[in-house]
């Protein structure tokens, strides 16, 4: 089985981490923690959905390994990233008596990961986590670069903590029991990689796409890229003071789609809300006159090859007008002291930081693409 | 004015930061702030007791400097430690729309900088922090080092974070309006710090404290003393896994009497458990002959001398057993794996961190000097 697995470093100096890629870890989950942190008990947090299929193959893999464990179970969604819970699961950690050289293990999507990992963050302190990423936007975004948080009624993600995991195991075959729609929405984070500044990379999914969707080698290779991009930036800049700010490229758009879509996972999911955001950036960066059009329409027709949404056309049901949009866009955390901050490109695997993009150039361009 | 103030700096590299020590720094707190962070927006947050004293002239000050602020009060007391506090606190902060660089201001005792430390720790994943410290405790102990924090059913200070304050700013003329009792209480801290390894500063003690309580340049210079002396830790050992562990002195008896009492602070506060406890560090210390009698002695005449208690005989209404003391011992978050760990004593200023300290020499001390 180990043959399988791909292994990328997070290098961070004494927090440096590694992130196992394969088929089976899960069910090896036992060892690999033990090795890297002997003696130790755990807390698994995990919802619903993932434990049904998950749960009982890492339990029985930890006791395995002589790892005692407890479990902290939550409903699935994104609701559940909220103050409540993550008392409810800091409580759960305390009630098992665990200290800090414990570890909280997330097993689930980027919401368990980021409650979870906020809880492993703040309980004594900061205590030992390992991320074990069930979704593909968990395995590729989410689970690497130590962000954790919960979302207030004043935005998503505003509270939490930067807490690097000891340890992430991304189990490749646990995408099989993912809902396809999630598994696509996840895949717009993979393209984003490329998009920002992998042209190499963009073109190999252009070209190997159907074969990271059915699993297999090409999977964990995309995977394992994605890893890699990700763990650059992050390496480069831990508390998102600079360049990690690249990481957002597509969200600045998505985000306020998904506000003014009332965050209903039915009618938009986040990764959904990135790729219409990613198509949007090219497509605003060519009529800023920074990319062409052509790569503009090479995004738009991979995204459409696989499935994704990119035209805000694509959401079911009526959108907010652009005036309000452009609301949405001016509340997003990444506007500082009124300027309007965007990832914008000179084209495929050109993005760059664009600070200062004027507020009546990004109304006049939602405007043209409003569907309504 | 600025001639009556001393500086202690925290040294931790990019993120060392001073400690302004003196009378009337309230009074100049904007100038002090906005020098250090220009341009910033700020949220003040105190708790009643304190406010009715202080608020109106930092907010004046603030608003002199131009730094716009917003304030958010809670009530005084342990029980603000909480995580409903917690999250009003985050949620005035996010309602006052402040950005990552932007500031929160604890003004107040422990309680207040623990909580708003925590706070400003988590939104945002951490903004700027700046101490205000308005209890002796405070200004010698709780808004040096970066531990916040608040406390949960399962005990104390459990859940928080490490997040220093880029400023500390202790008004020592503000103790004037601290009640007489929190005062003392207060004072054990600093003794603490002689008996830690500072065998000077506790015999300067022994012949200054009255000038320390009545205020003038000997408050400033035991206040200035202790915050080198907990910096000088602090900058050895950040995340305590080491070294920190000697701020402990008096701790892990003082935690269990307070425990003890329910927390009623009309039975007993956390000086007081503290003055307790390092009595009872000494005098176990002798016991095990790695200290003599007479040093023990000694610090039980210094406590004696301020008025601080220094007997479990000396706490008001009845106490649980022996047996059940050394329950609560052994439930202090300094026990690592069922291993009794004690800060014990070669003599004044010669502690040490002791492990494997037999339970049964705990409980026969704890007999033979339980009052009831
Ligand atoms: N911390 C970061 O750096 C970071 C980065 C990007 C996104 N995020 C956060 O990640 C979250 C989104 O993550 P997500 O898309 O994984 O959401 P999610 O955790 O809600 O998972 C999506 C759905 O798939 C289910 N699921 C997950 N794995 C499964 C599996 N193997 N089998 C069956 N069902 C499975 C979940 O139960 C859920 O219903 C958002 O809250 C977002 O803010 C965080
Ligand atoms: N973070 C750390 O490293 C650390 C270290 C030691 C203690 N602590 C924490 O500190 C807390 C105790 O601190 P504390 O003793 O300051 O408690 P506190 O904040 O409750 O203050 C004590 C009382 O004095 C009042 N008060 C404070 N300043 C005043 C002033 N200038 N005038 C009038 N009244 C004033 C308060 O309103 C309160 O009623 C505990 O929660 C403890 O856990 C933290
Ligand atoms: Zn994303
Ligand atoms: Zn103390």
């Amino acid at each position: 089985m180990s043959a399988d697995a791909v292994t990328v470093e997070v290098g961070l100096g004494t927090r440096s981490y590694d992130i196992l890629i394969g088929p089976g870890l899960i069910g090896r989950a036992g060892e690999e923690i033990a090795r890297r942190l002997p003696g130790i008990r755990a807390a698994i947090v995990s919802d619903e959905n993932v434990a049904a299929h998950h749960l009982g193959a890492l339990s029985e893999s930890l006791s395995r390994s002589g790892i005692e464990s407890t479990s902290i179970m939550l409903p699935a969604g994104e609701k559940t990233k909220n103050f409540d819970a993550l008392q409810q699961v800091v409580d759960g950690i305390l009630a098992a008596r665990l200290e800090r050289g414990d570890a909280v293990i997330a097993l689930g999507g980027g919401v368990i990961g980021d409650l979870a990992g906020f809880a492993a963050g703040i309980v004594r302190r900061g205590m030992n986590f390992v991320q074990m990423p069930t979704s593909l936007l968990a395995q590729v975004d989410s689970s690497v670069g130590g962000k954790t948080g919960i979302n207030t009624a004043h935005g998503k993600n505003l509270v939490g903590v930067f807490h690097q995991p000891r340890l992430v195991l991304a189990d490749t075959g646990a995408l099989d029991t993912l809902p396809a729609r999630e598994f696509r929405a996840g895949y717009a984070e993979v393209a984003k990689y490329g998009l920002i500044d992998r042209p190499d990379f963009f073109a190999w999914l252009e070209k190997n796409w159907q074969e990271v969707f059915d699993g297999g080698p090409a999977r964990t290779e995309a995977i394992a890229q994605s890893c890699s991009a990700k763990a650059e930036v992050v390496a480069r800049d831990e508390f998102e003071t600079g360049d990690r700010a690249l990481l957002n490229l597509g969200h600045t758009f998505g985000h306020a789609l998904e506000a003014a879509t009332g965050y209903d996972g039915a009618r938009l999911v986040h990764g959904e809300g990135v790729a219409i955001g990613m198509a949007l950036a090219h497509r605003f960066s060519a009529r800023l006159n920074l990319a062409s059009h052509d790569d503009a329409a090479r995004v738009e027709a991979h995204l459409t090859a696989v499935g994704l949404p990119w035209r805000m056309a694509d959401i079911p049901g009526p959108l907010p007008d652009a005036e309000r949009l452009l609301g949405y866009i001016a509340q997003d955390k990444k506007v500082s002291r009124g300027a309007l901050t965007f990832i914008l490109t000179h084209g495929v695997g050109q993005s760059f930081i664009a600070r200062d993009v004027p507020a009546s150039e990004v109304l006049s361009f939602l405007r043209e693409n409003h569907p309504g």
